[in-house]
């Protein structure tokens, strides 16, 4: 729990918020400046400030819970796809210091969906350079 | 399993990749198109299309596995942030229809990351329509 942390408020119903859904773990509701109609967030209940301090226990059940909402956002809404996503870190966009999922609903219907690709897909890398880089992340998982 | 995945034959070793990482039930390794230096995917070694055919075993392996492995690469390359990325469905820009966790690493140095923003977030939506939108999904999950 932060004093100073809007999704802590929404949790606690001293924030306003449009709630979705919630388990003994999780709390899901509306983001209110939406990429796409539908876009929601699914938070742990308990404060972690992002992605490398969350427990293992509040990780699993927000993920699971998203997974829930995205399927059921999908299906009221007749979406064409979901994007999950986490940011950890202001560089990766993060802007409020409570762990969250973003569910984004998509629609091939543009006038539903405000997304762009974030980056280029089809652009190859040096192969050498990220085998590379591969080893270098297996040699810090020990 | 499918025979055509290559997602499925990178797990097996019958199409090159680079490995980073292994247990049980997850198999993590370099993305060949990289958004941002050292980016990666981590997979369910079952073959699962997306996040809504993915068993809840799995998607909780997946999950923890994508932190651990977005921890040990932001400190060994030094990232400023990491990203989450799931995209299930075609319109959410799934390319491989296996499901797959992107980790990408987030740098303030350019040079190293290629994202933008997929959306503008502090463009507020309707609060009305937002609302609805929560009432409906609230009311599928039952
Ligand atoms: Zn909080
Ligand atoms: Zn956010
Ligand atoms: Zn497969
Ligand atoms: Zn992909």
């Amino acid at each position: 729990m932060s004093d100073q942390c809007v999704f802590c408020g929404i949790v606690s119903g001293d924030v306003p918020g449009v709630k979705v859904a919630e388990d003994e773990a999780t709390f899901a509701f509306m983001d209110i400046n939406p990429a796409s109609d539908g876009h929601l967030l699914v938070v742990p209940k308990r404060h972690s400030k992002d992605l490398f301090e969350i427990p293992a226990d509040d990780l699993t059940a927000v993920t699971l819970a998203a997974q829930r909402v995205a399927k059921a956002a999908a299906g009221v809404f007749g979406a064409d796809g979901v994007n999950l996503l986490n940011c950890c870190g202001a560089d990766a966009w993060q802007s409020v210091f409570h762990f969250h999922l973003h569910v984004i609903p998509r629609y091939t219907d543009k006038a539903k969906d405000r997304l762009v690709l974030p980056w280029k897909p089809d652009v190859p890398g040096d192969l050498d350079a990220i085998a590379d880089l591969g080893r270098r992340v297996t040699a810090a998982l020990g």
